[in-house]
């Protein structure tokens, strides 16, 4: 019987899992380089938690289940809730600021179809337990420190930042009601995915009255930063959160990224529990799916019966970012040594100058088949091995062997207690 | 809402992850200076994989789950289905020897109880493609590789080695007809967990007329591998398996791990698919569940309609090594400096200096907040910093810092520029 790979699923091959470390290495060491530290959580979650944090319509999206007591879990589709949870368990002892990063994997009951995967890995990020703006600068700044060691410069991709609280206000005083923000917000999330027409259309129909399209088009087009927050300051609530952005930005620069980041308002962020800052990093080819999705959520522990921790974190894709370095390393999976024997009966010798090598660290293999030296010699090439150690009859008569080195040619005799040395400088 | 961690499932708190991180760490080292190679699969697979390996019984012991299309999928329980099926795939393609390893990890629908995960991480090694013992060895001494790398000496555990086709050739020798050989294991793979005389009253009821519990008790106990294969190699189509296991010991002998294995023909390994040589680590204290297990399956590729692949491998589970090794080293998640402002106004330099370290990969972290310089010291010691950096009035008169070892104490100015190599040497 023949069995397919589940729909949308990946199999990470050898070649692949290179790749993927490779990423993962990059995640890890940006994240380490800023003082994060890694933590993870279980592979699901009870349903409730979803639930509680994105409402019914989460569950059709989740692969979700029950045991055999009835209770009802699901793959988690994301890390934030588990963060939550988390932080919000031991809200009370854990050092503050709380610095997390992690690379969890995760699962989306996507319609199976070309590129859209159902499983995927996100870098996760987080600052919790701080308010000041110093935070959201951080986060943002560890996703260049990112972006750089991989080589994507600020021509190539850009971090569109916005304001939750900044843009109700704007909304606000082009006529959008307070209690309609997250109406609007909806809206916006979708206006790069719809025809302009279509999109003035939709807006029309439930805020034309109050705030025609074409204001909002104005707003969204062509304000700087600056008349940004010159507005928002003149609303009412909006004058701290104003402040906010214009800290943010001043950190920014102090941290030496302001240049890959842009103020945007077309930025909103479908999800509900963002209560500030907010962010996306983008190719600047436009049209295109955000790499990175974060910002600032302060209500979130104590959804959870936790006390109120304030927060702010990002989740970055595999698979965009993969996709985008299209330029990737060639990367291979060296060995240090491939040993050969010059004849069948050197053959014990040569496993136990294996074992003592692998035992002192040295990365070592050989050819499972006896085979002709010119066979084993292919087999060493195959394996990217840095030398060949030739095993013959130098063993008895010198207690020798030959060393060849595969990149020069260069080839010699060494001593079997000089081996190792030889083959590690 | 408060939402409680899903049972038998386990949350890696920062310094639970160091821990997992440094036996992944290991289990990496040792594939890799065996040349084994890193794969990875889905964490859910069709429903069907598992059924085909193990029988409909197997499916209460998973969560399984169907998505819209009414597709049924289950998360994995362990990694060598999803091995044979992505081998079986590429079998014509793939280099040989296939040399793999992953550190997958996997769920069982356990009923929830003190010690009973949920889910579980699982080193597993394979070679595949290779018929000889040599590649049983291998992935045994990739296994004694682990051990010793983590201290675990041949006085604590030991690796306990049969062979199906060996064992069943001695059941036939005391009267055990063939064709009941896998009841017999599955009897025999409970002898550790059941009183004697219940094993015996067991024993019995089903073999007690051709083949007497005593009879057995006296093979298992008394005999020694060469007892052993000299039976074996009187019955038919033993002769062979007899002399792999031979030459398996020749093979741990040149490896250097021999003083690890010992031949146990209690070892059956409970699963049908083995059909050579069956291994399981154990501690020496007896009574215990086995630390890994492992051997020879020569049908799985075939099963899922690929060529025919000789196959050798093992799962080794996180959780009882972790409880195994009790004296773990002493981990921390060292930074390299910890960035202390003398006063306020100096804060935005501290940050423009952290910038620029952490760009040039040098772990650096600073309080969010502004407060006295002793306070500060108190964090970077919490951090277990190796360097306190003070940025204050000498960095505009002199350009210069000064660079405290809070190891040794020792602190001295150093220019703004040589402070990375200062933070390095």
């Amino acid at each position: 019987m023949k069995i397919q790979p589940p729909p949308g699923m990946r199999d990470f091959y050898p070649e692949d899992m290179r790749i993927q470390n490779w990423l993962f290495d990059h995640w890890r060491s940006a994240s380490r380089v800023f003082g994060f530290v890694e933590y993870e959580g279980p592979i699901f979650e009870y349903l409730d938690l979803y639930r509680l944090k994105s409402g019914e319509e989460i569950v059709s999206q989740l692969f979700h289940f029950q045991d055999r007591g009835q209770r009802e879990f699901a793959i988690r589709p994301e890390m934030t809730p588990t963060l939550a949870r988390m932080v919000a368990a031991r809200a009370n002892s854990l050092p503050r600021p709380i610095k997390w990063f992690s690379i969890p994997r995760m699962c989306r009951s996507e319609k199976p179809q070309r590129g859209r995967l159902r499983e995927f890995y996100q870098w996760n990020a987080d600052i919790l337990g701080v308010d000041d703006p110093l935070a959201d600068a951080e986060v943002i700044a560890v996703a260049v420190e990112f972006l750089r060691q991989v080589g994507l410069t600020r021509d190539e991709v850009a971090i569109r930042i916005s304001s939750r609280p900044v843009a109700a206000a704007l909304l606000r005083s082009i006529g959008v009601a307070p209690d309609r923000a997250d109406r609007a917000f909806a809206l916006i999330d979708r206006h790069d995915k719809l025809p302009p027409e279509e999109f003035a259309r939709q807006w029309d129909e439930t805020f034309g009255r109050q705030a025609p399209a074409a204001r909002l088009r104005d707003l969204l087009d062509r304000t700087t930063l600056e008349t940004c927050l010159a507005i928002a300051a003149r609303e009412a609530d909006a004058a701290r959160a104003s402040e906010q952005v214009r800290e943010l930005w001043r950190r920014l620069r102090d941290l030496g990224v302001a240049e890959y980041c842009e103020f945007d308002l077309n930025i909103v962020r479908g999800l509900a529990y963002y209560t500030g800052i907010i962010f996306e990093l983008h190719r600047r080819k436009p049209g295109l799916r955000a790499l990175l999705g974060g910002g600032r959520y302060d209500n979130l522990t104590a959804m959870l019966d936790g006390p109120s921790v304030p927060g702010v974190g990002f989740g970055m894709g595999d698979a965009p970012v993969l996709e985008l370095l299209s330029k990737l390393p060639r990367l291979s999976e060296m060995i240090d040594a491939f040993l050969i024997d010059a004849a069948p009966e050197f053959f014990p010798s040569l496993i136990e100058i294996a074992g003592d090598l692998r035992r002192d660290g040295v990365a070592v293999d050989f050819s499972y088949k006896r085979q002709p030296i010119s066979k084993q010699f292919k087999l060493a090439a195959g394996r990217e091995a840095r030398f060949a150690v030739i095993v013959g009859s130098e063993l008895a008569s010198a207690n020798s062997l030959t060393l060849k080195n595969l990149g020069t040619g260069e080839q010699r005799l060494v001593l079997r207690d000089d081996l190792k040395a030889a083959i590690r400088s």
